[in-house]
């Protein structure tokens, strides 16, 4: 029931997932069974199921409402139910601060992990890079930090078949003395960690592909993602503004429109679906509001693949045989 | 002295400012005489004078090692020339930490400023934002990014000539109760300071142009800086990879070429010289290393322009009634 066009797209998301050759799973659709039917043909795929909830958690409603007031809605109860065991994952393109709030509390976090952190790529020179944390939490400390590092890293590995990446710290120069309190503390825990830190990287090292995966708090992740999805806004802008100069212009804008349309594709999170909440105890894939049914079929892969490929057995294997070692 | 291309660019760039009919003012060329009389005429301009001195503080030098060992540096004592009246602004293209602590020293803070900070233009779809604080601190305490709003604001105004300039706090969420600890802590600051205060702004909204002016701790500026700078690398990267696809592809990205070229500009640095560091005594302009010729020329107007629209005068009047409001 999630995201500005709930339920359409997310059913069709659905119906094209079950569609498509590569699915060998069934995906359970939670929310207001009327709604839910409404976009589905009457004989529905077998391997679709609905259930039934009353209740819908609001894009405007506060995390406290959402926790508080909607035990029946549909995020709430289809929570539980991967808690149960009933799905082994969960996606939604609703209420970001109640998707990752929800999760947390009813998943629970994995063992050693102090803060759940959302994972998003970007792209590069040499391919999509993952930024870690991308707005999850605002002020990190700096063990908060190193945990993004290990949950990045195999992430990365596991889900981009990325042997042993390359982890990067953000931070305002290379030097391991440089950089705010928290990064200056992060590095030696980043350093001792089990996986393969390259040091401080700075903001122009993101877009160059320097390393596969980019550390920081959420606070700067979170800017640094909205501030890369904005580009290709300014870029139309310009366009458009060199096409009103003249007809000559216009003629090459427009000539070349679709080249540009390609080109900029990268940065969009349709590409990639949703992104993950790393370090709760299960899977939950989170959507932009405006998922389209393309966007919500690549997330429901996203989980399969997340489970498939043993992300969080792997993270809390590293999580334990790190606390052993400390 | 300073800059990957000193003294050629340097002199350079003082040449083509004494050539423009727009100067009315003297420039005071300081460092090793020889060197610098090898890139000037035999007959130098009535308007530049040269002042020899001895040291260079080399770009890889430490702070300590420019503050300590390097007291008749052509930086050093430029800047002693500068608070003693000789001269009234100050730039280079050297050592950027070096400029920083040095200027700070010297010139000595304006009364009220807690933390001098840089403030940098950036494109955006209405016009170029000032971005403050650039990376002249990491960690900044609530009142310094108040005092980033008030400096950037009048920066703005007087040499944008944009009356009562929108400043927006960088931040996750456009609520006055969202952010890391800092910033919640800075927004009633900035509502109460005599500026036109707009509230949070987020990353997506630096590039449309919603503030002209976004204050943010010198961590968070830094990064997005530099991963800003970066933008256009990405974009000629991925223009090259369509090319490579086939001749008519190719073909395409050649005869835009010159298009493309002429819309990132505005990423360029070059276009507008270098940075001020606003809060301290003076008029100290930070250019980038590899500055040329003609961003030095813009350097040295940046600066002639901040002495006569009385920029440090305003900051100061502005802190001193803020402080007797307080």
């Amino acid at each position: 029931m999630g995201g500005d066009f709930a339920p359409r797209n997310v059913v069709q998301g659905a119906l094209d997932c079950v569609r498509d050759p590569r699915c060998d799973f069934e995906i359970l659709l939670v929310g207001q069974e009327d709604a839910i039917r409404a976009h589905l043909p009457a004989a529905v795929p077998a391997n679709i199921h609905i259930r039934h909830t009353d209740e819908v958690v609001d894009m405007k409603d506060s995390v406290a409402t959402a926790l508080k007031t909607k035990k029946n809605s549909s995020m709430y109860r289809a929570l539980e139910w991967h808690r149960d065991g009933e799905v082994q994952g969960f996606i939604s393109a609703g209420n970001t601060g109640a998707m990752m709030a929800l999760s947390t509390l009813i998943l629970g976090r994995l063992p050693g992990v102090e803060r759940p952190s959302i994972g998003t790529f970007l792209p590069s020179q040499k391919g999509p890079v993952l930024l870690i944390d991308a707005g999850a939490n605002v002020d990190s400390k700096p063990s908060h930090l190193a945990q993004f590092g290990m949950m990045g890293s195999i992430y990365t590995e596991l889900m981009m078949k990325r042997p042993s990446p390359k982890v990067g710290l953000l931070n305002v120069g290379e030097e391991e003395s440089k950089g705010n309190d928290a990064s200056i503390a992060a590095w030696p825990l980043l350093k001792a960690a089990p996986i393969h830190f390259i040091g401080n990287i700075e903001g122009r090292d993101i877009l160059k592909g320097t390393a596969d995966v980019v550390v920081c708090d959420g606070f700067t992740g979170n800017i640094i993602l909205k501030f890369a999805e904005s580009f290709p806004g300014l870029l139309k802008s310009k366009f458009y503004d060199y096409a009103a100069q003249g007809f000559v212009k216009k003629l090459w804008v427009g000539l070349i429109a679709g080249t540009i349309k390609k080109m900029i594709k990268d940065w969009d999170y349709q590409e990639y679906g949703g992104v993950p909440l790393l370090g709760v105890n299960g899977v939950s894939i989170i959507g932009h509001g405006s998922s389209t049914p393309r966007a919500i079929t690549n997330m429901i892969f996203a989980a399969k693949h997340m489970v498939d490929r043993r992300v969080n057995e792997t993270i809390r294997e590293a999580m334990t045989s790190q606390q052993s070692t400390n």
